[in-house]
């Protein structure tokens, strides 16, 4: 078999063989094949694409050219929830607890944030002494007694993939939906999970800008997770404005915990029972309509926050910051940003709003960089609200107050005004399953 | 300049600036843009295109690379003629010494062979004594004392082109119009000629295998050159069937010199005279007409040979063997092939003639590797003519008897017979100058 005659079958628009794809995986994870190779394979790909079995054979090839998750020993249906990232998406710290307080296992392996968009195992570190880090036994032994557990991903992770997608990211072949798709899952299926939700985030503070382009990502995702055995589901929800009001770790966690308790915003509340029921109903819970009722059980009854808690105290958390959440360390410089003018909030770029909150310290600006646990924004309004000029519309938090003029300036500049009410926003605008995909 | 907003813009289809086709070019050239890089650029060009203008400032950029051949100091016109390679192409050997003899200076520098093609230098090797590596001196001088040199091409010409032709022969990307296009005349610009004539080859034997494939191909040369200053026209003539009878590099310039002496095969002849009229109207001699009496003129009158046999002697040839062909050194092993049966020769792959040649010891099979100018085919019998079963069709010459069963096999499975006698071969189908297309 020749790397030539592979790029050349692709560029002509015929399917890879399993084979040849594993061919590809393999030597290009070895170093045998080259570079350059890679990059015309994978520029062809753009152009070519890739039916959905070759994405969930090049999928299967990555997964399992690193370490693979084995939670076997775990009883009962394990699932997992996957989003694609946004501003202000705490999802994880609230649906995770609402699932494993109805019964079904989470063994979650998170990421950290880069760029824009905040990670769930930096949100978790900003309570202290909270490890991410735990071996083997340690991580199964807390999902089967606390039924929830949250740790950062093996650094051998699928690595097939992490050398693709540097060499994607150099070559100008990031944005190919096979590649996207099959990037994600890769990671995704080596966590072991029995089912998998997908949380495809869109607009301006995602990474997929349309609808329509979400919801393709959505059923390429789905496909290979049915490819490879997987119980699928995948909502693609509103990422056009920050969910909730806080954006930045410690702030994320104070709000994800109120939520919990039942006095979240509104948003925020609505879409964690919702991707929670999904969850469930993976799980083989119920109907839709039934998971729905249990995970708004598991919040009122105050088992979700108790998961939490629990999960929080047996990874080495001070959950004295989580009984009394005014005990979370602040930021020294608290500013206040006042609306510029009156009127209806009718836009927010909401990838600008993440970059301010980067710009506090909240967020990295090189993988491995620091991270201010208390840095970020505590939003007062966001889209749909009514401001009258001089209104306070958020807080900026840092330790940098020199940080503050140009995150201030990035903030206000993300946010449009007018005179007209604007319509209000969906939380979710479809569902994709194996079966199809359902508007909303 | 960024070489992946580089990539992205080609892939997006938009057409490159000349600054950052020069970034590229230089940048790839030093080394300070990676293989990988220029590998995804390639492959965007392979799908997206480039516009004539884009194909010209690549070209420039390619030339610009390396050394360019300065011939100001010959006074006149220069033309040059490049020939996309085929079986048994000896025109150069013959249409350089008739316009030379019709006082139009011809400074040439030419190739080697590989694959199943011939090189123009080392036919003329085949010469004893025949230097093809002179001094810009002694080349400037024998042209512009004889009218003619022919010299191999310096190693740095191009070396853009060199590197960027390694890269894409790795990396599916070389049948690329723009690509083919601006490599050939990358070299071809650099050999400092005022006017090209294109012999751009078709058919089994040809890079280009289908006219309309092979016209395109003259159109974006001829668009290159004219974007480049120079005056320009090409031929799209028929590869279908080997030119002239001979295969292999002394049996070659023996037919040359034939046909410089006015009894040389029927269908080389003529394509000689029409290529040296075209360069002869290129440079100004007249029109199409006047131009072929005054090719025909050189030769019947004898000076088109004695312009060929100066230039030999001025590069040390032994010119005896000129004089009387017989005294080339004869290859040892010379075996004839009998037709397996009766019928018209209906069609010939032609490429195949030329590797049976190549297994007989005439061409290389890597670069650097030997030659045996003895080597190579008489055909008695090609396209259109009737055999009997058991005639000889052509005669096989080679230092290597081992060679014979295998050359021969290939020489005969490349030849089809049929009942009908077939459709006479054209010569020419196509002459492309800047005002457009002329199909013949």
């Amino acid at each position: 078999m020749r790397m030539y005659d592979i790029i050349l079958k692709k560029r002509g628009g015929q399917p890879l063989s399993p084979e040849e794809i594993a061919f590809f995986v393999d030597g290009y994870t070895k170093g045998d094949i080259p570079d350059y190779q890679a990059a015309a394979l994978l520029m062809a790909i753009y152009f070519k694409g890739m039916k959905d079995w070759e994405t969930a054979v090049l999928t299967d090839c990555m997964m399992r050219s690193g370490d693979t998750a084995d939670l076997s020993e775990i009883p009962g249906v394990k699932v997992d929830k996957h989003s694609t990232g946004g501003v202000g998406d705490k999802t994880s710290l609230v649906i995770g607890p609402i699932v494993a307080a109805c019964g079904v296992p989470v063994a979650k392996m998170s990421g950290r944030g880069l760029g824009h968009t905040g990670g769930t195992i930096d949100k978790l570190e900003s309570i202290p002494g909270f490890r991410v880090e735990l071996s083997r036994r340690e991580f199964l032994d807390t999902v089967k007694r606390v039924g929830l557990s949250i740790i950062g991903q093996s650094e051998n992770i699928a690595p097939a993939d992490k050398k693709l997608y540097a060499l994607r990211d150099v070559t100008a072949t990031v944005d190919s939906l096979p590649l996207i798709a099959s990037s994600v899952m890769s990671k995704k299926l080596a966590s072991g999970a029995d089912a998998i939700l997908l949380d495809v985030k869109t607009g301006s503070g995602a990474f997929m800008k349309t609808q329509e382009d979400s919801i393709a990502l959505a059923k390429a995702m789905v496909a290979i997770g049915q490819h490879n055995g997987k119980r699928m589901a995948a909502l693609v929800t509103n990422m056009d404005l920050p969910l909730g009001y806080a954006i930045g770790n410690a702030l994320e966690v104070k709000e994800a915990a109120e939520t919990l308790r039942g006095h979240g915003p509104a948003d925020l509340t609505a879409l964690c029972l919702q991707l929670a029921s999904e969850m469930l109903a993976l799980a083989g819970k119920g109907d839709p309509e039934s998971c729905m009722g249990l995970a708004r059980q598991a919040v009122e009854s105050g088992r979700a926050f108790e998961t939490f808690r629990a999960m929080a105290a047996a990874q080495g958390g001070d959950v004295s910051v989580l009984d009394d959440l005014e005990k979370f360390a602040k930021a020294p410089c608290a500013v206040q940003v006042a609306a510029p003018q009156e009127g209806w909030i009718c836009r927010m770029q909401t990838e600008q709003c993440g970059i301010a909150s980067m710009l506090l310290g909240a967020g990295r600006k090189s993988k491995g960089g620091p991270i201010d646990y208390s840095a970020g924004i505590r939003l007062y309004k966001k889209t749909g609200d009514f401001v009258r000029a001089g209104e306070p519309i958020a807080c900026l938090f840092t330790s940098r107050p020199g940080a503050v003029p140009e995150a201030k300036e990035a903030l206000l500049a993300a946010i449009c005004f007018s005179k007209e009410q604007p319509a209000p926003e969906k939380l979710v605008y479809a569902r994709i399953a194996p079966e199809g995909v359902t508007r909303m």
